[in-house]
């Protein structure tokens, strides 16, 4: 028998288009974007996986996962990709239980994604130096049910650290190399540091910044991501593609 | 202060050429392979993040990480490499308590991924039908302090699941059409599924075979990952490039 | 001194958006579009490489290079990329004097690439089985000033070929197989074959159609291009990007 | 009836592994890399396209084609691919007839492709500030029966350019931004520049160069080719790819 949506849960509605929606089934009556005017209560008893209808649109109806999490997120600033979040989560060895910092929050898009990964006992400490991006962030970090899992901070990361001993570091600022002595002092011996850059002077000034302190497996890389259509008549990359999302540069500290 | 090697532990030693080395300090006085003959009881009380001496080789003293257990890995069979199993688990929303199977083994590279996602409450269930696979992988999943998460059958995935209300199965195998029933049988209203081939051919015919079933969000994807040289004199791609993995075939099961 | 603008010539104009217009100045005062209103005699005399004003819009004024000729092209059909024309003119080692057929014409834009190489003394022959993309095309080629290089044919070149001794064939018809024995029957020894195709099905045909007949250096490529956004801030891979064309697919017949 | 060999000319030999050879038949017997020991005119009255044996050795026996020629050619210092070549020759609109100036010359490559576009009217003027580059690619130009469109210059582009009214320019130097202002005083307008650095820091330093003067259509690409293995199995991308060849920056000269 499968499970249905039962009260104080968070539901993700997809329609037709694949757009997601996530939804609080304990919220009022309200005109809900995308959706409609409707009563997210009336959700309560329906079966998790089959297609509902609200107004005259059809949804699918299901549990959030990450990426309903991620897709349904509302943006503010510019954001880290799940493609890149994946590569950052791998690459600094992110697991549950460890504490990771990560500057500035945005619109908490990665601190979603870290927050999952060190979840149910880590913890996600998340400086910006803009409040109203935290407040943001939160929104968004409430929905998705992570927000027990994030400390943030209004806070410039370049100015200093307070935490000690972390697991891993991520920076998604302008000028991340101001920060990188802060980092290494921060950082336990064999944690890892990862800066997300889109030019290629940040990531030069970046790597000649972690070159002066001892760090180790420096590398900086470029994910790149194609979608292939399928269809009975054969496949084929898509036409459309993102060219561009950021430079990795990572770093593992060692004494 | 540094933690320092504790008894029953088990360490990364990484040599000047990067190679690394998964030891179990408890082992005994042996010639090992990379490193020569010593005793790794001698590692005992040396600081994690120091730099130490082996015969008149030097190596990096490192806690293991989930990159240090996916590279120190002795590989048998192709692995699928953590920029694909990054994507994988990513784009799956696989994470700590999830029930994920998964078929072949292979090596275990991949479900040393899954599991390290998985823990510490979840599982993975890892089928294969060559039992030296199994027999191997599991080798490396014990040196990587994992086996307790992974549950291993030999058996061949598509001939049968036993297992129900999985959060995500990913295969890994020649024939993954084959499988994509008992896939959506037993995957849980909302779960992922995912296929990894190389050939076009191969994911022509899984897609054809998901269309027959109730799945929405079927995507398939091409990873590509460039490395960066960066110096003080600029940067460029490097010339050397892994040209490509495999494809990643997405699917999400409705009802 | 430069050279100025004479009667009879045809000349391209440049607007700020550098969206490109080929004008023959012996036309008649009309509403040319992206122009305006003007009488194209009025640019005799006029400096090449200057930039005139017409009506209140800015134009550079420059003679037609083949970069201009293809994109200041009317499209009507898909057309082959310069990107993509150029692999197959270098691949196929079309050169001056060479005699090359090419099907389908569609809007003539690898038509004006391929008689820009054979020129002065070669030829393109060119098959499309639709003759209002003849007639579109040849309008392309008129203003392009090439269509002395080029003859074309209302006829389905997968019906058969009446030439003989080519240097080259090009294919870009969505059935280029059926076509593969004719190209060996009449392409000189040494000479090359290209068929141009958006999908790997069309390409696995191909290739096995070409295997059927003595053909060596078999090979299929993707090329990819990625434009960079160079800025006193640094540089980066443009965030807009075309993500695929075709596959182009090359052969050589031997006897 | 097929074409066969006649005194005086240079023949293509492809051995069984696709390695190629140029030989000129008026040759004397010797030991030839790669052949063996053996008499080139021999091959006088074979039929071009026939597979002939060489001791014991198979070998097709072609004309030589641009391809060949490149592909033949004896390498000294890194050469400009023919994928780039391809790209540069296009954007630049270089054609039959055209004076184009390329500095340097290296092994030859790019100036055998130029001076196959210009035949059989235009020139390649090719400036190096190294006499055994010259005299390497004289050789290779020789064998490759296109001496007679080039003219060699032991000089530094950078110190100045002696032509004018140039139709191109293509610069595969270190310094490439030193030259740019001797490069716009010696195109014609409407001609264009071309310059191929492998790094991000030469890029932005040419671009810098060019924004000082009146040029157009300011633009840098990176030229990604991927091969893909076909077989009656499916298709996928190679595994061994170049991962980077160089940048090319463009630039068209207005008053």
């Amino acid at each position: 028998m499968n499970a249905s949506v039962k009260k104080g849960e968070v539901v993700t509605l997809i329609d037709e288009q694949f757009k997601k929606y996530l939804v609080n089934v304990s919220g009022t009556t309200d005109k809900y974007k995308g959706i409609g005017v409707f009563d997210p209560a009336s959700l309560v008893g329906k079966t998790y996986g089959s297609r509902i209808e609200i107004g005259n649109k059809q949804f699918w109806l299901l549990t959030p996962s990450l990426q309903d999490k991620l897709q349904g997120l509302k943006r503010r600033a510019q954001i880290i990709l799940p493609r890149d979040a994946a590569q950052i989560i791998m690459h600094c060895s992110i697991e549950s239980g460890h504490r990771v910092l990560e500057a500035g929050i945005g619109s908490g898009s990665l601190t979603i994604a870290l927050a999952t990964a060190v979840a149910p006992t880590g913890k996600v400490i998340s400086y910006d130096n803009r409040e109203d991006f935290i407040a943001h962030a939160l929104t968004n970090l409430q929905i998705a049910n992570l927000a027990s899992y994030v400390i943030t901070k209004h806070q410039d990361v370049t100015e200093g650290i307070d935490e000690k001993n972390l697991d891993a570091i991520i920076l998604d600022i302008p000028n991340p190399w101001e920060a990188v002595t802060h980092v290494w002092n921060v950082l336990k011996p064999g944690g890892y540091f990862c800066s997300y850059s889109p030019l290629t002077s940040q990531v030069e000034q970046t790597v000649a910044a972690v070159q002066q302190h001892p760090f180790i497996e420096v590398m900086t890389l470029e994910n790149i991501q194609r979608e292939m259509v399928v269809s009975s008549h054969g496949m084929r990359p898509k036409f459309d593609m993102l060219g561009h999302t950021g430079y990795l540069t990572f770093a593992r500290k060692v004494l």
